[in-house]
């Protein structure tokens, strides 16, 4: 297949966002922000109706401290999707993780918007293979799934086969202050639920042997190693770690011990204690503060880190 | 047991630093930060030369940008290890992870220090139950392993089945500005290695399996989930995950897909082509810088974060 790639990405034309859900809105405050006109579409009206009103709220406007828009794009909302999609270039797809769903949408696409243009799922669960296959053309299709809170976390992690599809997004997704990153080949959960899930699965092991509290668990990880992990990855953590040898000087002395170690890590199983144990631990560490109160407090340190590691790379 | 605190932990009393590698040189320019007199012990005299340039190092100095100390604790140097304990009301044990090594110094510590004193661990692989195993009076040691950068990162996770223990060396910790975590039962790798090793196995999983490569996955962690681990830990992302409903909700509805996740999540072998994958990443992710610029890189953005982290608690 061939893509033509729109000349020069000028920002003028339109991009759609296809549900207007909590992600979609954010997709959509993202895009406006850095001056990109959507045309956003929702089947549901209170949706619609909200839409406007969302992408003022506080929480994503925090996103514009880390870098103030020129002048902001315009937003229309539409209830046909028809007209949401007339003239654009790109799409991104935000409705419900139920396949038939995704497909109409797909459909959708193919039928009413311009046959150059691309459209880029933001699905967790559902791989490529499986969204695009009732499509005519699938490499218009890319799997592009964003990182709650999407607004201010900037990994995408884009998979595709077509390189010209992934290369058009990427170019769009670097000019909204996003980090791309590409799959070689389609894996459920991409990479990063992958690594989420497989820290979390030893976090609840933890809790379930008695080895510490929710608490101290979650503070371990925050004032240790996810500390570290917001400025350097986990390979390059271990090549720092194995000296001047590097990497190859860990593997040579200590590769043997973390497979010692990985077979002593636990499979816990979500029994009801182990449940229970976990809500109590994280409403003991919420101390009372609602939702909003925690949410608030974790987006105003991300958004100053977010800014020194602009200052510095 | 009794342990006997010291009345008001003055800090007037000196501590001993027992072993000056990089672990011991780091404490030892933690504790001097912060006004405490340390008096170090290492049977190597090029270590016991070298302690003093050490601590002068710009990369402890940048600990001090956190939190001006009004004035410094006084360094003494001994190659006796009955000098470095006298008078001391608690000892930071660094020698290396030889049992036989590290149960001479407990032996020597149990002579020489005073009754009351008590002796920190920094082991990162051995556990409290076979460390205390010969001394007179087990309950006087504790495992505390911090976390490397341990000048930066404010992790120390603490394990002794004497509660007094645990009292006093929290009091210590936090006046040095750690984060001191509490263990219920002792475990192989404490909880941040444990953490940090199931996410590794995931991430080295996913290079093997060719999902992605070694760069990506570094980059989707560093802009993704690491980044909101230096802000909020994994039980409390799954408790926010949940929405209005919180852990309860997240593991009525989602609590199954994870177990089915954490089923698909790979078991890899360090095989040579693994081993040589892990190691050509690294060297392409490091762009040719040399092991002090990354750490700089590193450190600059950690103090950062650290300051906010500062600021909003």
């Amino acid at each position: 297949m061939k893509v033509r790639t729109e000349p020069s990405l000028s920002l003028k034309a339109p991009v759609a966002v296809l549900g207007c859900g909590l992600v979609g809105s954010s997709w959509a405050a993202l895009f406006l922000h850095y001056g990109i006109n959507v045309q956003a579409w929702d089947p549901d009206q209170s949706a619609r109706d909200s839409l406007n009103e969302r992408i003022k709220n506080p929480m994503f406007q925090l996103a514009s401290m880390a870098q103030k828009p020129k002048s902001p794009g315009v937003l229309s909302v539409h209830s046909d999707m028809s007209h949401a999609v007339r003239g654009v270039f790109f799409a991104q797809e935000n409705v419900p993780e139920i396949v038939e769903i995704k497909n109409d949408v797909f459909i959708n696409f193919e039928c009413y918007a311009p046959s150059t243009s691309l459209i880029a799922s933001s699905t967790s669960g559902l791989t490529w293979s499986f969204l695009s296959s009732k499509m005519k053309n699938p490499e218009r299709l890319l799997t592009a799934h964003p990182f709650n809170p999407l607004h201010l976390i900037p990994l995408v992690e884009m998979y595709c086969p077509a390189t010209e599809t992934l290369d058009l997004a990427e170019k769009l997704y670097l000019k909204i202050g996003r980090v791309p990153i590409r799959l070689k080949r389609e894996a459920t959960g991409h990479i990063a639920n992958r690594l989420a899930s497989a820290l979390w699965r030893e976090a609840v092991n933890i809790v379930a042997e008695g080895i510490a509290d929710v608490e101290a668990v979650d503070s371990a990880l925050v004032n240790g190693p996810g500390l570290r992990w917001a400025v350097m990855g986990a390979h390059m953590t271990y090549h720092l770690g194995g000296g001047q040898g590097g990497m190859e000087n860990y593997l040579r002395h200590l590769g043997p011990s973390q497979v010692e170690r990985w077979a002593e890590l636990g499979t816990p199983i979500l029994t009801k204690e182990i449940c229970e144990a976990l809500i109590a631990g994280v409403e003991t560490q919420s101390g009372g503060r609602s939702f909003q109160e925690l949410e608030k407090i974790r987006d105003e340190v991300l958004i100053k880190i977010l800014q020194f590691r602009n200052e510095k790379t």
